[in-house]
């Protein structure tokens, strides 16, 4: 394959394997799993679409709670059915976390103002809400409050694909662990294009929360972030990616391609949308990049 | 003044005066507040805006604080500062109750997802949000909680319009003393004319959760409030009045009249709205009516 090996020779930036990153967080949770005494955990799933990604997603979520010895059931219903359920599974001892596949009603408005399914999303019990997307966890995000008790012994749930991305920048040793929690990006200028209320806005948050500058993009519209404060910025987009170390992208479509040239030796680049945000090529000739 | 005479010669309906409803509850208040040992309660008012409505709302605090004895204080300031008084209020141990007089922001979109408007909103400390606005109290509203701990010690703040136009309806003897709390205007019909966020929508669940089914009617919608469920429906607004013993409005807007010809006899209509939203002369004509 003379193309690969071509490709191959003018690489100088590095590629990252996330899949050894998650390995021994894997592990270290099927370990406590294993450990701890009683009944396994149980999630519940709650489908009440027809929506093929989110059936998908439900398929995704059995298979890694089967590897982590996490006990899964998978309830499926009408649309109408579901707040019954959840109520159901709210008060049912015998279910630890609940996950409730969206969209399900998309932009159908709710009487109490945001839509049904915000409403749905902060009926989940609080105990239970395994994907950190009830009114408290988010609120608690953007306020940089990490336990929900005063004592600090609960931490606070954080949205998992966010969670994650973090522990892949903790994993390249971008946190300085000389300084103490919430300073350990100090000095560090981040852009991430996306705002999803589940990827991009809470992982902006967390990362600020962390001491970072952080530029959040959408297409509408960017935002600073920077000591707890939240401003809209005219920076173009161009300009944050070059003072930017940290580029992570997550733009939901076939079209988007990150502007590589934008981007500064030894950064670190992302992309968490399942499409091709990167020409990767282009991106491994700039030296020392990680991807 | 022959017209006058007129039009009381021809009225069958009875005016209620409001003032002689608040007049015991706003004595309690004063009492309670002067029986109390150590200081006053202090009311800390945040105007950060020029709107003329604001100030003129935040002048009435002043008066209905002198009334009662409480001590108030107005805070003025520049918006960008708003964050920062607020929570200096939030953390002074001296204040009692904060009320933040809004739009501050208007329709500027807040990082979070919402307003900065509704961000503030839920900025206020729970402990001190005189208004029942901030999440905790408006979602425990919807979801008919109506206390803050298991115990049922500490009682939810309610929204204060909405609040004092239930009162007038339980002086109206509307509620059904018989019956337990949350049942008490079983078998009652209502329609609100309104849907705002700080009046008409929490009125409509305080009364669905007292046991009434509500109409909430606003230009674009109805919903129908009954048994804790929330739906849009497509009951014509003379429909509803016409099934209602109750009839609400609160429409800001000066060419709004309220369809008397749909009155049933013996309901009982108020109006909140600032301008005229009911041809009262004609109200005055049905029998048994209460305005």
């Amino acid at each position: 394959m003379p193309m690969e090996q071509q490709e191959k020779s003018a690489r100088i930036g590095t590629r990252i394997n996330a899949k050894e990153i998650a390995e021994p967080f894997r592990n270290l949770i099927k370990r406590a799993i294993a450990d701890q005494k009683g009944p396994k955990p149980k999630l519940v799933g709650l489908l009440a679409n027809k929506d093929v990604a989110a059936k998908k997603y439900a398929q995704w979520t059995a298979q890694a709670c089967e590897y982590d010895g996490i006990e899964f059931e998978l309830r499926e219903m009408e649309q109408n059915q579901l707040e019954d359920e959840l109520n159901s599974a709210n008060n049912d001892n015998s279910i630890h976390g609940i996950i409730v596949y969206y969209p399900v009603f998309g932009m159908l408005p709710h009487f109490m103002g945001n839509t049904v399914d915000d409403y749905i999303r902060d009926s989940v019990s609080i105990e239970k809400d395994v994907e950190g997307l009830c009114f408290t966890y988010r609120n608690n995000l953007f306020r940089n409050i990490r336990f929900l008790d005063e004592e600090k012994t609960k931490k606070c749930i954080l949205p998992c694909t966010a969670l994650a991305i973090v522990k892949i920048l903790e994993h390249l040793n971008t946190f300085n662990s000389n300084l103490s929690v919430g300073k350990r990006l100090k000095g560090t200028i981040i852009t991430i294009i996306n705002r999803s209320d589940i990827v991009g806005r809470p992982l902006a948050a967390m990362l600020s929360n962390d001491g970072a500058r952080v530029y959040s993009v959408d297409i509408k519209s960017t935002y600073l972030l920077e000591n707890g404060k939240y401003s809209e910025c005219d920076e173009e987009v161009a300009e944050a990616i070059q003072k930017s170390s940290i580029i992570i992208t997550g733009v939901p479509s076939k079209s988007y391609r990150l502007p590589v040239s934008c981007i500064r030796e030894n950064s670190i680049v992302i992309n968490f949308s399942r499409f091709d945000n990167i020409d990767v090529p282009s991106l491994m000739k700039i030296k020392g990049v990680r991807h």
